[in-house]
């Protein structure tokens, strides 16, 4: 095989067959294939695409590409979520506790965060003390015993998709349904759950700005997950604004306790049921979704949700607080207030505009490696709809620099616009595909 | 600038500015842009295209990307024919002298040839003592006082094409017209001529398989050539079956001798005509080419042509004995004689096919840097509407390796189709574009 022809083949359009896929997977491995020719592959598969067949092909040789997580030793369905990725997406700290502490087991694995968008990973090492390595007999232990741990994704997970993505990223190549969908599901089949939700979101803070590429994103990673043995449901949520008030690594934590508690925000809350009760129903707890909803509200309500949260914090080595403002996390040294010069309603509040400014106050990383101020970030006082008067404090960022936070402050007044109407709200969900 | 926008720029099927060709030109030769990033480039272009102001850009971006020829020292309108390559084409060899017998100056540079395609410096090189490489003073020179010399292409001429053409080469990436057209002109403008004549050869034995194509390209080239202050001139030919009876380097030196003779086969002639009479009227010799062709046909009629091929050999150290067989070049050591066993009609000679025969004899390069044996090559007996009775020999292949031959034999055989229908002539020539 020649990887020439195969360049040739998909540029004409054609489809690929498993072993000429197979073939390119193991020259992305073992580095046989050289960077130019992957780049004209990405570039025609960016505009002739791959079909179904291609797509599994492509997610299951990556996936085999490098180390796969045993969760054999787990008792009962494993299930697993993933977010395509948003701006003060706290969900994985909400659903984890829920899902858990109905009974159903969660080996979760993720990642840092890049540019606008917070990691999973981060938001735990906000918690002192919470240790995000854990070797796999003790992480299979944690999730045997406690139901839930949640540690960062091994280096030698899915090379070949890191090799692939490094170039994706600077060759024009990463908005292309079919290498996005193979790229996060090659991830989630290693990581070894057999029930996983996936949560797509759409809108100006998402990696999806429009809804028919989310919704073909959703169907062809369901397709992948099916053609791979694994239960898969994909639910669409909108993303136009930031979810719930807060973005960055401490103040997320909190706003995920508060939410545990029952007073979190409402759009947090809807998010976080919803994909935790899926969850339960890929576990086998229910047959029905909206039964598996009934208990996970059940869950919050009765604080047992939160237990479950501080268990997995407590046995993973994290100390907090639950009683004291902050629980006991570090505050940021400074902050400033962000205040309007008009009168009327936000109109708009650009997501992505937030999770860069917090990124700026220090939230987040400009490159791979950069270090992150777990205190930094930004609470946004009124949201899309929210009335406010003219000097009004809209917002308040935070974090151990005080250029920086002026800096974000500039950026985060770009994010807001302001109208006499009152604008109609937005619903969150937008589809279940499974 | 950053190469990534552009990539996308490209990939969105916008228009690319002067200033940002110019930059990606600047990253091809000095190397800062790196392979995989002009890979991605490269399918993009593929895929979107370019219009002619990208395509002017690029070709003169290019163009001086390097040495370019300076020729304000030749006496009169220097002229200059580019063929897009063929099998058995040797109109160069007979079409220079013509050109220089009319007082026409022409300061031709070639290259090799590569796979089934021959290149005109390893024909004169078949001429013993022929000096393909000069100083430019000597050639300069030569060209004032002969009216004509052809050297090997100069190594340090439009080096960002060669590093973008390696790149294409294995990034399929060839076939795209504006990269075709620019990759072309971009050398015809560095090598100094002010009159250029293309000849683009359209069929089975040609780079451009398909009218529209072919045509495309040549429309392209004249608009590259006229927005470089050049005067060009295309002219569409049929490649369907190989030009004349020989395909090999000194069987086509001898081939085209016998055609400044009066003697050769009427395709090459024609050819050979129609280009130097276009030459004739870019060098400003003639107004009207038909007046060109006619002063021409005289020229080879009365001898002056091959006076003028002579002269040129002599001039460059070449030794030839025009009185004796094979003009005194060495001859093969080996024949074989391809016979058919059916009678009928030729109704197909694919000229791609021959050409590889031809080179398995060794007459050509599978890789650059191989030796060539230029006693090697295929004598066509029988060509296109011609009948054969069972037994006859259609072809002769020749060369130093009787395996070698024996090898390309049964590929000229593949060449060969048969029917017992005389099939319809095909004209040479289609177009002519300006």
């Amino acid at each position: 095989m020649n990887v020439q022809d195969l360049i040739i083949k998909k540029r004409d359009g054609q489809e690929l067959t498993r072993e000429e896929i197979e073939f390119l997977v193991d020259g992305i491995s073992n580095g046989t294939i050289p960077d130019y020719q992957l780049a004209a592959w990405l570039m025609a598969v960016y505009f002739k695409g791959m079909n179904a067949a291609e797509i599994r092909h492509l997610s299951l040789a990556m996936a085999y590409s490098g180390e796969v997580v045993d969760l054999s030793e787990v008792d009962g369905i494993t299930v697993d979520k993933h977010s395509t990725g948003g701006v003060g997406d706290k969900t994985t700290m909400v659903v984890v506790p829920l899902v858990a502490a109905a009974g159903v087991p969660i080996a979760k694995m993720s990642g840092r965060g890049l540019g606008h968008t917070g990691g999973t990973i981060d938001k735990f090492e906000a918690i002192p003390g919470f240790r995000v390595e854990l070797p796999h007999n003790r992480f299979v232990e944690q999730v045997n015993r406690v139901k839930a741990a949640v540690i960062s994704q091994s280096g030698n997970l899915v090379p070949a998709d890191k090799r692939l993505y490094a170039i994706r990223d600077v060759t024009g190549t990463v908005e292309s349904i079919p290498l996005i969908a193979s790229s996060i599901m090659s991830k989630k089949i290693a990581s070894g759950a057999r029930g996983i939700v996936l949560d797509v979101k759409v809108g100006s803070g998402a990696f999806m700005k429009n809804k028919e590429k989310a919704l073909e994103l959703a169907k062809d990673m369901v397709k992948i997950g099916q053609g791979a043995d694994r239960q898969v449901v994909a639910v669409l949520s909108n993303m136009y604004q930031p979810l719930g008030h807060m973005v960055g690594n401490s103040l997320e934590v909190r706003e995920a306790i508060a939410t545990l508690r029952g007073e979190g925000p409402s759009d947090l809350e809807e998010i976080s049921v919803v994909l935790a009760a899926h969850m339960l129903v890929l576990g086998g707890r229910h047959a029905d979704v909206n039964l598996a909803a009934g208990e996970i509200r059940q869950l919050l309500k009765s604080g047992r949700g939160l237990d479950k949260f501080k268990e997995i914090v407590e046995a993973q080595g994290g100390r907090l607080d639950y009683d004291i403002p902050a629980c006991g996390m570090p505050r940021a040294r400074f902050k400033a207030a962000l205040r309007v010069n008009r009168s009327g309603y936000v109109t708009e509040l650009n997501a992505e505009e937030v999770g860069r400014a917090a990124m700026l106050a220090g939230a987040g990383r400009e490159r791979l490696g950069d270090s992150v101020d777990y205190t930094a970030g930004v609470k946004l006082i009124r949201k899309c709809g929210d009335y406010v008067e003219n000097g009004d404090a809209i917002a308040m960022i935070y974090g151990g620099n005080e250029a920086k936070i002026e800096t974000a402050k500039k950026r985060l007044a770009q994010a807001y616009r302001f109208g006499d109407q009152q604008p109609q709200p937005v619903p969150l969900l937008i589809d279940t595909i499974k």
